[in-house]
């Protein structure tokens, strides 16, 4: 008989992980095998935590009073500076305590799913997808169903298909989710697009989960916040964190914004599954917020991934069988390679390994990023300096022009 | 219609939250309107993390390499160290890869349950119990079978009750929790009572979930960890933390050991859960773990938590109607107060709300403690100050003389 530590539960042999961990992981070994690797599949900054939030850390680490637990939805002068911060950003009237502290945006859209999910439910994602949401609904026995965005080509690039996202919805449906500014294709969703998801939600009764992470790394067009909603209370459960616009991956902080009857309600279950965010880096987290050096910095970054942005996708240019859309916002280009693919009878995972292992050029596959339309699709991050991008990005045409010679 | 932001899943008004915050909350409250609250039922050191641990946060801040994402389950060397700590302490074969680093020991309680709980499934959970294992595995839709301790009594204490343990058991049971040394009640079980329901688990081939966060708090008799039996990988899942040893509580470290094979499969769900844990708080907890002068410190601290508990366990004696057993490790002793409470025709939520309100001391009813065999006790914590526990001590044998002096 087997040993009970080996009977998981029957969901597990469904789980993905993350799908471009074994990616980086190959490229971590060729690195420590002595190669020059080069990374463009980065989902953070290049750079490290601002120097006045690493310092405000210090500061009550030593001041030795926030060592100990905080309340579970985090402190209230964090939850109040997240408010100040919504309000002030998008006009909104967001209340200190209809905003919970969580570890990560990871912690605050898994929190999310928890507070609504039962059993058979549904959450409709549009795919290619960051993977937290399909896979957090899988943990508690929901389900994804996906809706592929459409892409309209290089030069309009990925659209929210309402069509398919209203036919989509079934009576076990209970939220669509939103990930605006958008990973892994770097589309921002316009004002128009965002009004009628908003419609499609008041409709038919279902709420929206939104991802709004890469709100400070919107490079042209303009943004709508879902938070900018008047009625939002009614419909939306928002999610957001330090992670991006600071800088502050490894910290682990983020935050669930969602009326307040409910918030209290994911306190009680947060306390069950992590008790409390970092304290010390809740501190700190304030500083971030409210110090306007952090807010130079912020800009100073989002600046030059602007210019990054435009030096990958022109060196994109004119490669055989890519097709980029110049995306607008997220760290991210994700060209469509079909063709390319066809062309040299690869599909995208073993065209994606060949040229970590031949090139040494870390890049994800779109099937990185559930369910399945991103086969077609690369994804490169400009995350990084003006040398990566440009040795990758020629790299990146080698490998191509010489897949291409070998077949004819 | 109800907005949908509302509707949430079904379990929900089924969770109990924390049990003893309000209580606590309480205690703030009449603290803050200038009253001098005596606070007894605080679950952490009274002492800030030592000096060492804070300075290597401090270091390894500065340094700015460890800002950002770290692996999944945790830093390699970090895994290293508490796999080295077990081995060591215990006479363990833990390999590093078997240490999944988790946001406090509450985030490895809820992974273990996410790893193995299908909805329907159960848990067998001793109580009084840490509300953790039950509520998580509400979260996961399954379901805990409670099964009192046995209160032998002021001189012998409490002990698991292994029959009915056993006849708790049901086809649908997947684990047994054990909290040893265990909160509220202050037992720490026999290394005979360990060893009866390892057999119980090899037996019926189900495992032991073992939370043994209060391990450097044993004041008397002897200890067993479940980690040091040869064969565990058959049965356990075994959890421990940073919070208690290091009185790190703030800072959200703790893990899971599990064989290798379930190790990687925790990462699939931890990393849609939250992540990571905090990045540069690991590099520090590899300092706790490896440097002999926070061991002094923990040595320091624990024996005056022996002389604490003494000191409370003799201002308890001949208070009528309280039955005091004199713990062996965590920070608690938890009188069994059913005749007083009787007298006085209380339950002891009143009680202790009485208490809170008249005499300005907190501590905590056994309720807060699931399922309902906590009804007949209070829990005191003795993690506190020589003083605080002389006034609360005083303060409680008035508040106990007071109300029976108005029952005659
Ligand atoms: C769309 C999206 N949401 C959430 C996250 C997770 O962020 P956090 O570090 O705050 O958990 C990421 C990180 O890559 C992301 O791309
Ligand atoms: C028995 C028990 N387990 C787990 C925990 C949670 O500890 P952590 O801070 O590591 O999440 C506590 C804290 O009170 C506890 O008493």
């Amino acid at each position: 008989m087997t040993s009970p530590t080996l009977k998981f539960r029957s969901i597990i042999p469904y789980m993905r992980g993350e799908g471009g961990f074994a990616f980086i992981a190959r490229g971590r070994e060729l690195a420590s095998k002595g190669h020059h690797v080069v990374n463009l599949s980065i989902g953070q900054p290049d750079v490290p935590t601002p120097d006045n939030v690493i310092e405000s850390a210090v500061h009550w680490l030593r001041d030795k009073k926030y060592t100990a637990y905080t309340e579970t939805p985090g402190i209230p002068e964090l939850r109040q500076a997240v408010a100040d911060y919504l309000n002030e950003r998008y006009g909104s009237d967001v209340d200190w305590r209809e905003v919970v502290v969580t570890p990560g945006t990871k912690g605050a859209i898994f929190l999310s799913l928890a507070t609504y999910l039962d059993p058979g439910d549904e959450i409709i994602v549009p795919e290619p997808s960051y993977p937290a949401y399909p896979e957090g609904a899988k943990i508690l026995n929901a389900k994804a169903r996906f809706v592929p965005l459409r892409f309209e080509g290089s030069d309009k690039g990925f659209k929210l298909d309402m069509e398919a996202i209203e036919e989509a919805i079934t009576p076990k449906t209970k939220m669509i989710v939103v990930n605006n500014p958008h990973n892994p294709s770097g589309a921002v969703f316009t004002p128009r697009e965002i009004d009628e998801l908003v419609d499609i939600a008041r409709e038919h009764k279902i709420m929206i989960l939104a991802d709004e992470i890469y709100d400070n790394y919107v490079y042209d067009g303009s943004f709508k916040s879902l938070i900018s909603y008047p009625d939002w209370r009614e419909f939306l459960v928002y999610t957001n964190g330090f992670s991006k616009t600071f800088s502050m991956t490894g910290w682990r902080l983020g935050y669930i914004v969602v009326r307040r009857e409910v918030a209290e309600i994911l306190s009680k279950l947060a306390v069950n599954i992590w008790g409390c965010p970092t304290s010390f880096a809740q501190k700190a987290a304030v500083t971030a917020l409210k110090d306007p050096d952090t807010w130079k910095w912020v800009e100073k970054i989002s600046k030059r991934y602007a210019e990054m942005r435009t030096l990958l996708y022109n060196e994109l240019q004119g490669i055989e069988g890519v097709e980029a859309w110049k995306s607008r916002g997220a760290f991210y280009l994700f060209p469509r390679i079909s063709s390319l693919l066809n062309k040299v009878n690869m599909n995208v995972d073993e065209f994606v390994n060949y040229i970590i292992d031949n090139y040494y050029l870390i890049i994800l596959p779109g099937t990185a990023f559930p369910d399945t339309a991103g086969k077609d699709y690369v994804r490169f991050s400009f995350a990084t300096s003006r040398e990566a991008i440009l040795e990758g990005a020629k790299r990146f045409r080698e490998a191509v022009e010489d897949l291409l010679s070998k077949q004819s």
